[in-house]
């Protein structure tokens, strides 16, 4: 089968705020090939990505991503290595959004195909065994210590082991302040539970900031240190006791495993709708294996993306844990009609079902989508599809 | 004073071929600020970086560009590495190419502040002098050997000693075929020319493909062999007597440092459009003359691209050669009314005069504009500016 069409969608929530919550909006994109259809989530800037999309030509190095995409065969995984590595050849100089874009086309073309085929992705991808993963949920730290302790206790209550508090007031103000929110979330998930903590960059190149944070974070067993900024090396030889984790800003697979050779992170965190698709993430978990650091999914948006993302981790034992969304906006709690449960130990896995295993609701797709049009010289280049 | 006004122009051939020749289109940016003006040229997808302009805010981390440009003030230079940081702090996730975009506008910044204190960019850089360099033209290979001959005695009539051939057949057929070329350039332009030669990245990641070149380059003394691939640091080993050459493709000053640790390269080749603008191509050009690399830049566009790509390394006698562009499309050909022009000795040097010292040709802006719209959610949120 050939791709027949790719739509692309512009949703968003009535009101966007200008705070650190990435699921206010999605650039969602349906591929559709003989006659199965299959949906995928860029994580990206839903305007410039429909942009990267539809560009008028400017050279033999800068072509419009729909270039490598429409009509291009689809009857194994094979296929789909051969579209992204004719993105990378077609649109490599001057369209760096093309990454982002071609990631959310990828995993609609892995839904495509899974679907076709009657298999999980993770089986196309050569797992014989979806191994269930411990959920940890993934939230705001509160505007006080005090809150962040009543979040940690109603994720504990809603059956979760593991818990990761970011962003918000963190490293904005004291240490003192910091290690407050820190033993408040441990006080609320209790000794056993894991309590992660992400920094959101928030320390910039600022070493000993972010390892001012490091007693406190030992002394409250946190389980990872996420994201205090860039020069992850530097912080690594300092912090024996507390593992870094980060790398959701990896937008192809060399980034990646960059990340585990030099920044020496303990935990490499990707986001499939972000670092290129399902294939690059794999890669990267393979390697992540090879090498003895813990591959976790970042999802922060739908449960469609949390599926794509299980995906490339399914079938390694020894990347036991996954980021599950808990506070996402209504446009992306709405988007599919099924979700990942956790099961009666606490676990999800990745669905056994056709492609990602995810429904997506059409009538949120047209509840949340966004009227778009781009005329270039008198040409509409793009205007909204259809659901 | 403040920005008071950013306008942003699509540029471009009337017709547009699918051949690796980047000046068929442009992304003009014009600055006001204080009752002057400043251009600069981003090398990006136009509309792709229009967009980035305007885009829909999606959360904190991705503001639009305008967000952390219209505004601001504008009175020295570290107004504009403020400007540059914010970008990289409200526009980090999810909008990669804002680092194009911001390139052309930090460039117009440049200008506007030059002209505002009637000094040239590398003066206000901290340069005392601005030291002539050799300027290379820079061509694409013939189709035939002897085409690419005519070429190189063609450069050599027009004063140039140095000439760098690229692209077009080179890599894609036979290694002999490739040494006719190689040699047909060396017999045109004379044994005292400087020879320089660009794979344009074609061999990927085959380095036995990029290697099989070596002994035609060392033989008629090749002065750089420019992006064979991605993996500088595996052919560096193999070719101590051709010097690599890379880093057209950096677009943050980060990258730029890491080609010269990590990439062995003998040749550090920024363009200040595409790098992030003038401050991370001087960053990097002082990091190069630290490390005993020569800094060159890219330029294969306009001469206001010219003169904003010389800036960051005028006042550095050892980065002492320049690409200059030979061949662009006629917009860029008639996109400023003055020149940058070779002097008795065959040299040139950064203008000493205002800004970049070039001056934009508002009727050729008018003749190559392309009209462009874009609406969001029924709100007009881009629209050609007028000239």
């Amino acid at each position: 089968m050939k791709i027949e069409s790719v739509d692309l969608f512009y949703l968003r929530m009535p009101e966007v705020l200008d705070i650190g919550d990435g699921s206010q909006d999605s650039l969602l994109c349906r591929v559709s090939a003989g006659g199965y259809v299959g949906w995928g989530e860029a994580v990206c800037s839903p305007l410039v990505g429909l942009s990267a999309w539809i560009t008028p030509l400017s050279h033999s190095g800068c072509h419009p991503v729909i270039d490598s995409v429409l009509g291009a065969p689809l009857n194994d995984p094979s296929d789909i290595a051969k579209v992204y590595q004719s993105v990378r050849k077609n649109s490599f100089y001057g369209l760096l959004q093309s990454d982002l874009l071609i990631s959310g086309i990828e995993i609609a073309m892995w839904d495509c195909l899974g679907r076709a085929k009657s298999e999980p992705i993770w089986r196309l991808l050569g797992y014989q065994k979806s191994y269930p993963k411990l959920p940890y949920a993934s939230v705001l730290f509160g505007d006080t210590a005090q809150e962040t302790k009543q979040k940690a206790l109603a994720m504990k209550q809603a059956g979760f082991k593991a818990v990761k508090f970011g962003w918000g007031p963190f490293g904005t103000t004291t240490v003192k302040a910091d290690a407050e929110h820190i033993f408040a979330a441990r006080d609320g998930i209790g000794d056993d539970g894991y309590l992660m903590i992400d920094a959101g960059t928030v320390f910039k190149e600022d070493v000993e900031a972010a390892a001012a944070r490091l007693p406190a974070l030992h002394e409250a067993n946190v389980y990872w240190y996420e994201e205090p900024f860039d020069g992850y090396a530097q912080l690594s030889a300092r912090t024996p006791k507390v593992a870094l984790a980060g790398g959701e800003g990896a937008h192809n697979a060399y980034q990646g495993k960059q990340l585990i050779d030099d920044g020496k992170v303990g935990f490499i965190q990707i986001d499939a709708g972000y670092v290129g698709g399902i294939s690059n993430a794999y890669q990267i978990a393979q390697y992540a294996n090879k090498k003895g650091v813990k591959y976790v999914n970042h999802t922060f948006t739908s449960q469609s993306a949390l599926s794509s993302s299980l995906q490339s981790f399914a079938g390694l034992a020894e990347s036991d844990i996954s980021e599950y969304p808990m506070e996402p906006k209504l446009l992306c709690q709405e988007l599919t009609t099924n979700r990942i449960e956790l099961d009666k130990n606490g676990m999800i896995s990745a669905p056994d079902k056709p492609g990602t295993g995810m429904d997506i609701n059409l009538d949120a797709v047209k509840k949340y989508l966004v009227q778009t049009q781009i005329q270039v010289g008198g040409k509409t280049l793009y205007t909204t599809p259809s659901v």
